[in-house]
Formats: C-alpha cells, structure tokens, sequence
C-alpha cells in the first residue's frame, strides 16, 4: 500500500474541520491533534492520570460488551475494542494520551483521545493499519451508545474511588502509627493545653491518641463520600436523556462496568440530574478538605511539641531526616510536618477550584469536569503521599523527653485546677497566681496554707485522678472514695486499699 | 458615698483583676463587661444567635439537673438555675446577652455571659438582689462541673441543629415548589444545552424535576452532616480528661440535655478528640458550601432562561417583583434568584472562615470556635431565608413560552442526533451543517437527500422518542418497533398500535 | 388633607406592578417596601452601612446640583434635594435605609430606598405632604440624570475610601505600638527561630520591629488600592453609554463630588468598562486579605512567645484582659490576638465571597455589587476595631521576660553559627551536637576542645557582633578588627577601643 | 571493597545523619538523595520550574563574586562557580534539580539541592572528579555567606519578574487581539444588556473594547505587583540579622545580583521582616487572582455571546477549533474559553494555598514557601499559556451577526430608555410594557399615541444618539439640537445639518 520509506511518516485523518496528517506510528488520531493544539496549558499530559486512563478503558470495555449483545456492534468489533481496553486497563499506551490536563470542552478532547488509541490498537489486533477508520471507527464504534457526558463523569467517578482505596490505606498507616505511639506513651504525664497555656494534665499517650481516632473518624467520612461516587450516569448520552441508546444499554452497560471495576456501581435514579450534577465532586472534596486541615493542625502540633531544642517546648522529639540548615550546623527541622501543611495547604486550594467548576455548570452540563478531575488527583494523590511519608518518616520514630514533661506538671500552677472541688474556686485562683509569681509549687502552697492535708494532697495528685473523671466528696473528710471508674476510665485498675486509706 | 437615687444604680462585683461597677438592672455581670470592652468588633450581640442561647440554656439546665443528682449542688439551688434556664430556652432576657459574637477566648465570654445571666435570673426567684454571688455562684454553681470547653461545642452542636432543622424545611419547600412546575411543564419540549450550545430535546419538566432532585440529595447530605453533630463532649471540662467532675456526671448531664433538647444526643467515644476536634464543623460548612454551589447553578439557569423578554432566551418567565430599574422603564430583573447568588458566595466564603478556623485549632482546644459559630450561623440562616424567597416568589409563579419553546426544536439541528444511529455520523454532521449554514429544517434535508423515509422521520422526531432511551432496528426498515421502556421511561404509555404499525 | 386619626396611618404609592399601602409616617416607599418583601434574608438594614449611606447622599447631592445647573431639574426642586442629602450626610433618617444589605438587583433598591427617602423629606421641606410625588418624584428629580448601575458602584467606591482612611488610622496606631515596645526592647537578647527551631541570636526589640514594618508595608498597600477607588463612573446610567444624561453632566456632577467628598476623584476614562468592572473591589478585597495574613501572623507569633506561663516559651507577657477560664483557676488567655485571628479568617472568607461575586458578573453590569459591599464594609470595620483593640489591649501593655531570655541565648547551641567562618561548619556541627546531647554550653565546649582562644570567644559573643554583620578575618588572629557598621547596622556606636584591643 | 567496573557506579557522601552511596555520575549529592527520600509527593522535581532554577544560578553567581571580592573564598574556587552558574542560567544540567516541587524545610532542599550541583559541576571545571568537597565545598564555598532564608526567597522573587514578564506579554497580546475587533465591531450596533435583561442599545465594538480595557489595567496592577518583587533580602542569612556575613556583603551581592538579572533589584529596607515576610507573594498572588476573576468573567460573556447557534444568543461566532461532540453532529463547542474558564478557577485555588501558606508563617520565617513557589509558577504559567491561546485560536477569528443584531436593537422595547427625556419615565414604562405585551416597535407605538413627532423619533434613533451622551432640550420642541459632543464622545463628528434640521 504504501513503499518509499517517507511515505509511512504520516497518515492522513479528517474531521468536520477538514484534513491533517498523524504521525503514522500515533494511535490518537485527529481530534487528540487538535486538542493539543488547543491546549498548551499545563504541559502536563492526561496521562499523568493512571487511574483516568484505567477507569476509561474499564467504561469503554463495558460499552462495548453492552454494544455488542445488543447488536450495536459487531461480535469481531467488539472483540479488539475490548482486548484493546484490556491492555489499557493494564497499563500499555500510557504515552498515547498526550491532551492536557486542563482542557476546554468538558472531556470531549480525552473521550476522543481514548476513542482514538482504542480504535487503532483494535485494528492493529485486527491486521488493519492505524487510521483504517472505515473498518473500526474510533466514535462510531468504539464510542457507540456513548457520549463524553456520561463516559467522562462515569470514568472519573470510578477514578476517584480507585485512587481513595490507596489514600485510606495510607491513613490507616499513619492512624496506627499514631496508635503505637500512644500505647507507647500511655503512662507519659504531662501538662494539657489550651489557648497554648498551661492548662492541666494529661498523658503523652492521650494526646497522641488523639490524633489516632482523628484519623479514624476522617477515614469513616472519606468511606461514606467514596460510597456516593458508585452511582454513575453510563447511558445518559447527551443530556442524559439516553439518546441514541437501546433501553436495554444502560443497565447492561452498568452490569459489566461493575463487574470489570469490582465496585458496586448503580445507575443513577435520574440520569439528566446525574449528568450536570458535580454535587459528589464538591462533597468528596470537601471531606478531603476537612481531612487536611485536620492534619495540617497535627503536623502544627507535632512541630509545636518538638520545637527546641533548647528554647522551646521539646516534649518530643521527631527523627532526624536531614541536615537542616546550610548555616545553622547540627540544626534539624520537622521537615516531614512541613511537607504535610503545605500539602493541606493545597488541598484547600484545589477545593476552592472544584467549587467554582462545580458552581460554574450551567444548564445541562458541566463543561468544567477536567479542572474538577485534575484538583482531585492532586489533592488525593497528594494526601497519600503526605500522609505515607508522615507515617514512615516521622512519627513511627518520635520519642519522648519524659523527664522533662515529669517535671513540669510537677511544678505546674495548673494542678490548682485539681484541688477546686476541694478548696474551691477562687482559694484556688490565690493559690495558682501566687505559685506562679513566686515559682513555688502550688502543693507547698495549698500545705503552707492549711487548705488541705497531705493525704487528699497525694490522693488529688495520683495521675489517674488527674487525668481522668473522679469523685470527690465534700466536705474535706479523711475517707474520700474514688469513684468506681465509667467510660472513658474504664481501663483504669480500682486502686489498691492501701492508697484508698489515705 | 452614694446616697438615696444613686444607690441603686450600679452594683460591685470583682474577678481576678479587680473591682468593676456594673449597672444594678443588669444580669451580666463583670466577665461580661470585660468581655464587650474586649471585643468591640461587630456590633452585633450573641443575643442575635438565639439557637445558641436556646441551646447554652439546655446545657446549663442539664448540667444542674446532673449537679443536683450527684449532691455537687444544692437541689433549691439547682431548682432555680432550671428554671432560668428554662426562661431563657423560651426566649426570655435575650437582650442581656451582649458579648460580640467575634471574641477571643474560645467561647469564654460567651459561657461567662451566660453563667452571670442565669445566675442572677435565678438569685431574683430566689428573692435576692442581683450580684448576690456568695449565694449562689455563676462559676461555682452554674457552671459546676463544666468548662467553657465542653459547654460551648456542646451548644454550638445543637444550635446547629436547631437551625438545619428550619433549613431544611425551606428546602424541601423549594423543592416541593420545582418539583411542581417539573409537574406543570411536562409536555413542554424543548431543546438541551451542553456547554451552552444546541444540544437535543428535552422537556422543560425534565429540565424543571432536575432541580428538585438536586434539592433533596442535598437535603439528605444536610441530613447526614446534621447526624454528625449529635456526639457531644459533655463532660469533658477543660481538656476532655473530664477532670472536676463526677465519673457519674457526663453520661447523666448528656441524658438530660437528649431529653431537654430532644436530640439524639450521644457522648463522644474519646472526650479528648471531641473537645479539640471542629471537623463535623468543616464538614457542616462543607455541605453548606455544596448546596450553595447547586442552589447558585439552579439560580443561573432561571437567570439565563429567564434572559430577555426580546434579545434573550426567553424561555421562561420569572414573577415579576419589582421594578428593575430606576432608568429604564418597564424593565423587570431576576432579582429572587440574583439575591441567592449572592448568599451561596457569602456561605463560600463562610466556608473558607470556618476551614482556616478549624485548621488553627492547637493542642488540647480550638481557640476560634467562635468565628465558626458565627459564620455557620449566617450560612444557615441565610441559605433558609433564600429557600424561602426562591421558592415564594419565583419558582412558584415561573410560567413557560410554549409555542416559542417547541418553534425551537422543529428547526434546531440538534434534531439530527437523533438521525444518528439510522443515518450515521458523518451523514448526520453533513446535515445538520447544512441546516445551520441554509436555516432551513434538518427534517427537510434529510428527506430531501434521500437519506430517511417519512414514516421514519415522524417516528424518530415522536417527544417520547427524542427525550427517552429507544431502540432503533438497523438497517432502516417500516417495521421500526418501539422498545419496551424500562428505568427513566417506566411511566411512559406504550405507543398506540397505528403508529408502531409504520 | 385629612383629619380622622385612622385616615393618616397609610398613604398609597403605586409602581408598574400596582398599588401598595405605605405607612404614613415613612421617608420609603412603594419600591423600598417591595424589596423589604422580596429580601428578607439578613435581618440587617443598609442602615448599617452608615458610609454607604453617607455616599449615597453625596452622589445624590452632587448629581442634583449638575442636573440644576444644566436645567435637568427646577432649581427650587434641586434646594431641597440638596438640602435632603446634606442631613443625611450628616447621620438623619438613618433608620429609613430598611432594605437588607443582602439584596438581588444590582443595588436598585438600595438606590430606590435612597431616591425615596429624599424625595420625602425633600417633599416635607417644601412643605408637602410624604407621597406627593407629582410635585417632586424620586426617579424623575432625584434620580435624574442617574441609574443605579452607576450611582451604586460611585457610592460604594467613596463609602470605601471613607471606611478606609479610618483602618488606616487603627493600622498606624497598632503600628506605632510596637514601634514602641520595639523601642523598649532594643536591648533584650533572644534566640531568634526558623521552622520553631532556635536558630540565632536577636533582639527582642528587632522582633517587634517587624511587626511595625510589615504593618507600615500594608499601610502603602492598603493606600495604594484606595487610591484605585476614586476613579468612578457617575454619568455613565445605565451601562455606561451615558444615555439620558447631557454631554456636560458627568464632568460636572463628578466635579461636584468630589468637592462635597473631599476625594480626588475621576471620571472613569472608559464609562462602559467602568459601569462592569468590580477589579478595583477585587484588589481591595486582596489588600485587606494580605492584611489579614500579616495581623494573624503577627497574633499567632505573639500568643506563641507568650505562651505558658510555665510549660511554654514564656518570652513575653500580654497584659491580663479577663479571666481565661471557667474552670481553671488563675488562667490567662491570649484572648485579644484571638479575637485578630478570627477577624483575619473572616477577612479571608470575605475575599472569597467578593472573587465569586466579581467572576459572577456578566456583560455590562455586575448584579451582585451589593454582596462585595457589604464583605467590604465588615472586612474593612472589623479590621479597624481589630487593630485598635489589638493596640489599646494587648501590644502596648506586653512586657518582657528579660532574665529567661538572656539566659536561654547564653545556653544555646544556636551560638554555633556564629563560631562557623572561624571553625568552620563541620567543627561547629559536632559542637553544637555535642552541646545539645550533653547539656553543656558550646562555649565550654569550644574552648575546651581548644577551636577557639577566650579572646576570640568573648569578641564573637558581644551582643552587636551576633545580630548583625560582621567582619571576621582569617585566618583566626588576635587581632580581629570589627567591621564599620553599614546599612543595618548604622545605628550601632563603634566598640570601644579596649574591647577591639582584645 | 570494590574491584573493576563497580568501582564509578557510586561515590560516597556524608552528611549528620551519616553516609550514603551516591551514583558516581549524579551532580547532586547526600542532602539532594535525602530530599528525595523524604518528599516522594508529586513526583514534579524543581527541575520544572526552570525560571526558578536560572534565578538560584543567578543568586549563586553573584554570591560568589561577592565573596570574591571580600577574600570570603578564594579567587580560583569563585572563578569555577561562576561558570557553572552561567551553564545553569543558560539551562544545562536541569536534569539534576530532582528535589519534588512540594518539599518540607523552608527550601532548603532546592538550596542544597543547587549548593551540590554547582559545586561538582566547579569541581568537574577544576578537573577533579564529583564529591571531593574537600577541594571545593558545596556549603563551604557555594554557600558562603547565604543561607537558604535569604537565598531562596531572593531567588523566588527574581523567578516570578521573570515568569511576569512573559504574562505580561500575553496579555498585551490577548489586549490587542480584543482592540482589533473593537475596532472591526465599531459600527455594529446591539442591545447592551443589564442582569441578563435587554437593557439599551450600544455598539459591539464598545462591548468588545472593555475586554481590551480591563486586560489593560490588569497589567498595569501586574507591573505594580511585580515592582515589589525587586525587593530582596540576599545577606540577611539565617534570620534577616546577617549573621556570618561582611557588612559589604549584601550590598555588593545585591549589586551583582541586579547586574546578572537585569532587574532593578534593591536591599531590603529591614532584613530582618523581608525574611519572613511573605506579603509580596499573597499581593502578586491576589493580582493574579484578580486577572483570573476578570478573564473568567471575560470568557463566560464569550460563551453567552456565542451561544447557539440557533437557540441561544447567537451574536457572535467563535472560530471552530475542534468536533465538540462524540455524539452530536456537527456540534461545536466554545473550548478555547472554557480552558480559560478552568485556569480561571485554578488560579483562585492558588491563591487560597498562598494565603494559607503566608499565614502559616511563624516568628522568623515562613517554612511555606515551596508551596508558594508552586502555585504562583502555576498561576503564572497557565495564564499565561491561557491568554495566548485565547487571543490566538478564539479572539482573532471572532466574527459578528451584524443583522441579527441590528434587528435586535429595532425591535427592542428597550428603545424605550430613549424616549425618557422626551416622554417622561412613566409613559416609557406603559409604551415598553406594551410592545413586550403586542410584540409591535416601540417606534410604531410612540407614534400611534401621539407621544412624539416622527422627526423626533427618527433623531433619538441615531446611532450616536443612542450610544452616548445626549442632551435633549425641553419641553420637546421641533427643534431639537444635539449636543456637541464632549468627553466620551469626542470622536464623533457633528451630525450633518440637513440631519439637525429635523
């Protein structure tokens, strides 16, 4: 068909803009051309999506096995389109989808980049050279039943759910690495905080808990924002009237979709709202956005309780993961907490950005899906790298100065606080603000001044009374009971009779 | 010092600073005066936030019923604190809460407010004057058992609730309203857009349902985020270690306020989490943020289909409201859906308040809860009071220009995708080209070119067939025979034997 | 006119949608009454824009005397006008502005309220009976000449730079607080921090010092943005053509504004772009943004240096505003940077309110200039009352722990630095690690490993020499000549001879 | 330890935390490998960032020729640093830069990731092989007295003058592309529109010019933003305090600096807050922020112009640059404005990640900075590629629907405004309601009722008339006289005498 060795350079493709020559060994084809063209934006390439890219040839899989038991396409079609999109879903031709990131035209310019390497990897399973679009066609077959207003929305929905498994797995990591180290440092006294002053104590190990069952709870939110994307709009068509689709299409098409993706995948009960609506775009990234600001507020606290090491807090102390300073020697800096702020940082960023694509929307569709799409990844991606590096690097190696938090409760003004059931309110108040002016210790204090006896002294200052609900009875009587423990202390141990007959 | 007239005016009261004069008539008291000369930010009181006294007053009124059952207070004392909180609940001395609703302190000066008026309240039904503290206290007695710290999240938690309960009531109003003129213009044909191009037929009631059922997924997301808002820290005092109180008292304070409030209210599974945690708060705002970006999507479009009367697009007609210019006569604007804009950007930016609220949060406490209450506040209250204007005066009285609406798809040559599945793409481009380049009908074209018979044109161009999925027999013969609707066209009636017969 | 009692309680006005009752006694009519009805949202008036009103009845004032003089309107009507506009220049009928601030219609009824109210009292001066608007008509005399389109965005440009001019006040006087302290602490040593780690040596007067520049930085920022606002388009009606307005008005009434205002104002060089364009509020909106950053930044710095007073880095203390606690005895919160934060985060919303407001607009009007009033009105006050009570209550009364901070610099490895051109960064790193392990001073430890002789030592520890440029010259020699201080460090006296004789 | 070929596969390095094996033929080092190490985030190395990297090279070539010059290294070690700088800013070894673009660390990293790269390729010009720092160190030497707290941000603000610049440019270009069709639109007169609503008439050419106007103060508030950039903080060292530097240093480094860059670069007045100050990049951030707002709200009236073809506003018509559907024939979609569109919003998600990270700053430095630098390198690259693809594949080939436009205006109720000087609001109001009603001209109208002469008539309908300022002498008398044109209209030359004879 073709001899001199130029001639195989190029292939020629039209549109309804008329002719342009492809490169001859490109599987996209005219439309990914001019997409390029168009779109000089970000130099950054659709397939920079991986999950994008699978979840693309998982729907255009689907369709095609819909197409061909409903006789839309022929058997032998069907056949290369979907071993074509089986190669895709594992990974070949990544390189093929070359349209950038940020596009105009609400997906169409990716829908037609996949129609495109679809179609010419189908001919070249069936013999055929790349281009022969009279024998495959990239929209009439290999988009047949399909419109980029449901395959777009369908393909990044089932995207995102595959990129939220590994971001769970990622803060299930750091949740557990959280968790050791609160069983670690489960007897660390030290003081609480609030408004960054002394308030009173606590363990080391209740507030790292903390941000154990912080992560917990985002996990559970992120779990129920991914269970919103399982409903898809595949069979919408256009507008999401279902034009030019067999009524048969839409629930078959959604059948093998998820049986291909293993996601419980539902068709959405209306499919014109489901087409325009980004509602579940806004909500996941609205949870990914609380996600990062709980997290950034950990790695503030993590630098806060390490900050030192000499002129600061220094409770903890993170591991070294770099030489920190190109002036200051033996400096280290919390490096990794710094990575992960400015990751939220971001974060709250792109949800700015999904918010106003999604507000932007206008009648029945949405043209700005990619933007949405791309902040997404980012923002996942992102948070899972964050919170990996978190895990790893930094918090499965803290330590803690347990001394030095010993001592200060010891010493702090804030145990008054403890003895207000007792002397009362503002006895309390005198104490404290004398402690502090004086830098005596309020139990000398509150000895000195005869509001209290040694024995309810040490029976106040015991750390599972400090930390924890108790029962005092009043008046002052040599015979205080604790209480039986509830709740939260319900781990605690009854304390030995000996200490109960102070 | 003071004689006769004079003596009644101001009465002394003193905190940790000192001495202060407060006028006699007042149930504030001095943390209150420190407070407003503090935080002269807005102007506006905490007494302009009456789901939040509601709800402080629940809290203050469990905390009693809790105190007294555990002998912590005195049960005449605790009788009459109750009762002021139960006058405060009805809406009683709401003018005495005057600290900004922006303060520093976490909530401090609202809590002290709080305790000083009910204190005082309850002194008077005790027959006492006003300030007579050594009687009854408002930290000692009114605040027993609590801190700042678990009083005010708890209340803020169910002042939200409070208030989504009239949200949503407002929208499923707006709702109910689309979802009648959805009703209303379900034989309306007219044509879809896509990035605000021609797209193919729809009806204006499917276009109408749409934002009916965009409405109620919100509803059910506010719904969602509203259930998150029933795990309270009551009981936590300063730092959720619960120290100070009786191991009794939480789970007896949190049945009174689930009876008082008659919310499901659960304690938090770890009070140390819960009392520095403000992530349902994002999550809230979050929600909030999504129905604004739907209900500002929503609005555009009556905006933009409203456009007009003559260079527009004039397909519906808005209830006119008022005068729209004070220039050009007889011009009427869209001033019900323009109004809601603007609050969906204002619970935008709310939203970005309480994120970087929530994101400062440090250690063992958020400093900042009150800004989040605050803007949660105004994006609740005004997303209900912009509900209920869309929906009262305009959506209801929104009428439709038929006759123009159905001119529009006979001669859109958005028609020709309908052609698609019996003509081909590329026939289908050729014509519909033509039809936009000439200005005449595809329908002519289509039969002038010999691609399509009449009785197959008339069965394609049916609403039913244009705005459902349909199954189309290839190649073209008479006997086209209309599928079986199933999912989105389940209530279709079945087309009439003689025109199947074509 | 009439005499029974009853017959006075309402008078009717009539508009292009019928007739309305009004009550009697009220400077609002027909229009104002239709908007109270349609805008229910806020609950708060424009009358708490007391600038905008203020602007408002200078932009009235001014367009009457130019419609005066050109013959638009009869010199008697225009007296009266004029005269109506000057009291409410001057604070009366405020409580007549009664349409909510959060209003659909691009500002019409807020013109409408305005053209009413001194139509009436216009009417009275002359007087008329309220409502005789035959003799003198809101749109026809006081309106004439005027569309809201630009009377609204003229007025909220001259509200702004009225509303501005006092938070540059706040601004200079918070700045000159802490030009104050850093005066007053020009000679107090302090370990300076990067990423919270210590790092060098500083003064704490150096530190506060920053705090003045960068709020001086902000001040030519903030004047640079209102210079931006007096560029307005009086004259150009309804979308900026000028239509219905004589050739002469615009250059006169803008004239008249701006010798009522005092303002440098101009007429917008291209009306049509002036009537559309809200970047100039974009770019406020950004400063007061920047502003807010800056002011949190400077508030969470000094609630950090402030914290403790035991546990936590304890370098300064802000003056005792309130007691912090209602449960923890003798506590002391940070509560006035507290209340600046969330003013901050407020300000940051707001921004994000007025960027969606602006991109929101469309064609030749933007239809939401009322929301970007009123985030500017409550960014620009709340600002200003964060300033002043951030001057008055906290800076100017902070004081510093002198001894705790000399000996903290004396302690740190952080001195290693500047051992680091005569050692060089190696021998400094293991130095200062070895300090930091063992707790010892690197000054034992550099002498005792024999780097450095005493001399060198006591020259490279004077206070002068470690927080500012230095010469040091090598190889280490007895005889190190200090460097002529220049830029910075201008201000430094040259060491005395005996001490450059060491 | 190793024999034959392994022997170059790796050098070893050391740093604090101990040694590692670096491939022999990599330019960077120990810290850059930790780097990696520790932030695997985006997987996008500084190496993206090109204008970044030429800036860095600038900084360090300047550094070295400053410490040549005060003998801080010696002469031959600056001369082979010099040169390896000059190799860097002309864009070799960016391959090298392998630190991710979002980092922990303040930028230390990218410092040391360049620190290593200089030096090996200096010690390669020196003929030595990579890694012998003892020869010629990469914080030794390359580094000599800077620190990354002076360098990075100083290399930041010269990487974003340079990237400025060719906004800048795009912009001018975009500007000029709207002024060529403001000028080909000048004579095609249309109904301006208010709200969406048909407002009075104007030209396309005015319409189009506002576009060119607003870009054209954009760069103006670019330019100014920018300026401030030139302000850096190069010998500040660690904490603005210059420590380990000669008190010429910064100076003479800064000289050189504004040398090698050619920007007008100036010292800091404080360098002590230019270290940790960040406003400079949340000002150029909010500017870029407010271009976005205003090419968005420029590409959506693009949109709405063009929408169509046959049910929309159909006024103007893009250049078709791409098939707009995978379903529907012939469709064409506005893609180059709705990339534009989505820039728009990722833009304003940037600059909510710059706020945050400028707030995030604390004491004597801002750790954020890296995720600054990203986002303003996105902001201003993608605009950048968005202008220039909309001025070159969307706004150059715009054409008009001049007929369709001109009958619009005829036929438009909005005609009536006009009428307003002559007939009175009122009667305005009842002709315009009228012709809406009928769907007759309000031309016939007015003359039917005998409201005007038809002379009168034909005189206000002149185009000039109905597109500028006007004056109108009443009481409506035959002769009316137009005024001579002033300001806006000065180009208009007087209206022929037989036309005023009317």
């Amino acid at each position: 068909m073709s001899n001199a060795g130029q001639i195989n350079a190029f292939r020629i493709e039209h549109d309804l803009l008329g002719e342009r020559d492809i490169p001859a060994a490109s599987y996209w084809g005219i439309h990914t051309l001019r997409a390029t063209e168009n779109f000089p934006i970000t130099g950054t390439p659709i397939g920079a999506q991986p999950d994008l890219l699978r979840a693309l040839a998982c729907v255009k899989q689907a369709a095609a096995r819909a197409n061909r038991d409903l006789g839309v396409i022929a058997p032998e079609r069907a056949a290369v389109i979907v071993q074509a999109c089986e190669e895709i879903m594992n990974g070949a031709l990544g390189d093929q989808f070359v349209v950038d990131v940020i596009q105009g035209g609400a997906g169409t310019s990716t829908n037609m980049n996949a129609n495109e390497v679809i179609a010419n990897r189908a001919l070249e399973l069936l013999g055929q050279e790349k281009g022969r679009y009279e024998v495959l066609h990239p929209i009439q077959d290999v988009n047949a039943s399909q419109s980029t207003n449901d395959v777009y929305p369908t393909a990044l929905r089932i995207a995102t759910c595959f990129a939220i498994e590994r971001l769970l797995a990622a803060m299930a990591e750091l949740r557990q690495a959280f968790e050791a180290k609160a069983h670690e440092f489960d007897d660390v006294l030290k003081m609480g905080r609030t408004q960054l002053q002394d308030a009173v104590p606590m363990t080391l190990g209740q507030e790292f808990l903390t941000y154990a069952v912080m992560l917990g709870e985002d996990e559970l939110r992120l779990s129920e924002a991914r269970a919103l994307m399982v409903e898809v709009n595949l069979g919408a068509t256009a507008i999401g009237t279902g034009i030019n689709t067999d009524p048969d299409y839409s629930p078959l098409a959604v059948k093998y979709l998820a049986e291909i993706t293993g996601l419980p995948l539902v068709r959405a009960a209306n499919m014109i709202e489901a087409t325009q609506d980004t509602g579940a775009f806004v909500q996941m990234s609205g949870v990914l956005k609380r996600i990062a600001c709980k997290l950034s507020k950990t790695c503030n606290d993590l630098r806060l309780l390490s900050s030192g090491p000499q002129s600061g807090l220094n409770e903890i102390n993170l591991p070294e993961r770099a030489a920190g300073s190109s002036i200051m020697p033996g400096k280290v800096n919390p490096i990794i907490p710094e990575v992960v702020n400015q990751i939220a940082f971001e974060v709250i960023g792109n949800d700015m950005t999904v918010t106003m694509a999604s507000e932007a929307g206008q009648l029945q569709l949405n043209a700005f899906e990619p933007i949405i799409a791309w902040s997404l990844v980012k923002s996942i991606s992102h948070l899972e790298a964050g919170c990996t590096t978190l895990a790893r690097n930094c918090v499965s190696g803290i330590t803690a100065n347990r001394e030095k938090l010993l001592e200060a409760v010891k010493r702090s003004a804030g145990l008054a606080t403890a003895f207000n059931p007792v002397i009362g309110y503002e006895a309390a108040t005198r104490v404290a603000r004398e402690a502090i002016r004086s830098g005596r210790s309020v139990s000398e204090l509150v000895l000195e001044l005869g509001l209290m006896d040694e024995a309810t002294l040490a029976q106040l200052l015991r750390p599972e009374v400090l930390t924890k609900p108790y029962r005092y009875v009043r008046p002052v009587v040599p015979d205080v009971v604790p209480a039986a423990p509830i709740n939260d202390s319900s781990e605690v141990p009854p304390p030995p009779p000996e200490e109960v007959a102070h």
